[in-house]
């Protein structure tokens, strides 16, 4: 076998035709990878080959180069160590919140952990069943892969791999630092979602008329499955244990200003500084972005016509400013976008007529 | 005066042209109503002009009919009395999101409340000023009116047109009340996407790489101006930390079922009952559904085509399940929509050829 990054990576078997799972098949079938699907629920193995995710034939276990173990996390060292010694050529992996538990539990096994390289994209949805799958599941996500000092090369070289043609970011990462983050990104928030929604059930009805957009993206998370989360975060308890104590830290200190005005906005002004630093639109930082500055006329309705021009463009705007040069008596309005936004925008407005600054 | 609702509802002067004040004027001018904008920056006022939500020209003070005061919440109580004192012949609302304070402030000046009506509409986003305004923010939203005893049923009712003219669902709730529900269902929320968000600060840099869409939702409103929220938390923060107080209760429930997987699913499921709570999409109860039910024909790719069609109708799919008729051997996709979905979705699949089941 050579230490290039082969072309294909499979024949590759999924297991776990679930959400993820199927998503993974679709998408790679659609770089023409060999997928076999294997679920305990016959039905939802051939909901997923019905989808277009592989075929539901038993694979010759010889030739698997890859096997992908997508079953609710209890159940995944078990089926991780079964899938080592049926594939006896395949590379397993997984794709389980929580790396250290599986790694526990397949050392304690006496496992030969050479050939499973635990894996995590970070994608999902409040959804769960082959039914809402998509190949577009993984695309510009991130992919954890957590090789340990036992694998070969080659190997991780193909669940790396594997994530690129799902178009996923991989990052490599140890499992024990894997587990920290996502109980800080994924595990913590989905708890704080699921505190905002439990305490919904003391609310009385009438109120609850009065629900905006905001706690409706704050508590989305919270309607996932119960019995998942339940898994994930017995799984990694004690690295969300060590988060939730910072957060009641927190809810202590907000007791203590709320009738402070000045600390409390600075409490407020903190939470608007943690939220952008996270990656991605909302949190993107504005030194990211890229001003589009467009010269506006003096003639009435010229501000709605421009708002209609950039409108049609279809760009994303994350902020928009009005400036004006008071020497030249002109006012200017700035488009913020994000980089790759910029030039589209700049050229159709040329196109259609609008002056720009340089 | 008849107490018939009046056709239009001004002429109306509305102060303060940001976000919700300009999308105001937007929408009562598409509906031909004469609006006037005030702004104590002139240049906000004048971008209002520029989108079509009004124009700058003063008003003749004994002409106006409705005042609608859009200031940020510290500045309300004063401008409501100063336009009470300005518009003689016309009834004074505004949109702040807390009213007992306002109430209070007024009171203490011994201002005579009899033209005053509070108002709050549901809308807004975590952006600010008038370039963010739309015609359509408060569109289907819900719009509180706080009509007080000393009120006349004419400008109670010149209130409730003016919010339905701008698209709004008009409801009627005591101030008090309206304090403690929007404690519950925004000042909370808020406060929770603030926590989360203010806990990445201590999260390093590469474990941001693994946030997803979860966290990004959670923390959306986190963004928002802390100067805003710092006034709305400061005007109710009684209600709040009552409410608090219950989050905190229930954290230190999850700190003690962390270990204890049965207890740990049954807190997780609370959350999910919490979040279906909710009208509307996510949290919209299945009860609420209409499955329309579709058999799935025995040929290759049928799944797939139907997929398709479906989503060719850009209607939202809510729920989908696969379902089997075991003594015809036939399968049936249902899929649960909104009622005002169903016919539409009906009537599209059964044109493209596919069979419904009644």
């Amino acid at each position: 076998m050579s230490a290039a990054l082969p072309h294909s990576v499979g024949p590759v078997v999924v297991i776990g035709a679930g959400l993820v799972g199927t998503s993974i098949g679709l998408a790679l079938r659609t770089s023409g990878e060999q997928v076999h699907l294997v679920d305990r629920s016959a039905s939802h193995a051939v909901v997923a080959a019905g989808l277009g995710a592989g075929v539901v034939d038993r694979a010759e276990p010889d030739e698997v180069r890859l096997v992908v173990v997508a079953t609710p996390p209890d159940a995944i060292a078990r089926t991780v160590l079964e899938s080592l010694h049926r594939y006896r050529s395949a590379v397993v992996t997984d794709v389980g919140s929580v790396k250290g538990r599986i790694l526990d539990e397949l050392r304690a096994s006496g496992a030969d952990l050479s050939r499973y390289v635990g894996g995590h994209p970070m994608a999902g949805s409040q959804h769960a069943g082959p039914l809402t799958a998509v190949a577009e599941l993984f695309v510009d996500r991130t992919w954890v892969v957590s090789a340990g000092p036992d694998n070969q090369p080659d190997d991780v070289a193909r669940v790396r791999r594997m994530a690129e043609l799902c178009g996923a970011q991989v990052v490599a990462m140890p499992a024990e630092q894997h587990d920290e983050a996502v109980a800080q990104v994924s595990h913590l928030p989905q708890l704080m979602s699921t505190l905002t929604a439990g305490h919904l059930r003391q609310v009385p009805g009438d109120h609850l008329r009065l629900a905006g957009q905001g706690i409706r993206d704050v508590t989305r998370i919270a309607a996932s499955d119960p019995q998942l989360w339940r898994q994930i975060i017995s799984a990694n308890a004690e690295a969300i244990r060590h988060e939730l104590e910072g957060v009641r830290a927190d809810l202590d200190e907000l007791f203590a200003v709320l009738d402070d005005p000045q600390a409390l906005e600075e409490f407020m002004a903190r939470g608007r500084s943690g939220a952008r630093l996270l990656p991605g639109k909302h949190g993107a930082h504005p030194a990211d972005w890229v001003a589009v500055v467009i010269e506006i006329p003096d003639t009435p309705g010229a501000l709605g016509r421009l708002f209609h021009d950039i409108g049609a463009e279809g760009v994303n705007v994350e902020d928009l400013s009005i400036e004006h040069d008071a020497t030249r008596e002109v006012g200017y309005l700035s488009v913020e976008v994000s980089p790759p936004f910029a030039e589209r925008l700049r050229t159709a407005m040329k196109a259609k007529g609008w002056a720009l600054r340089a």
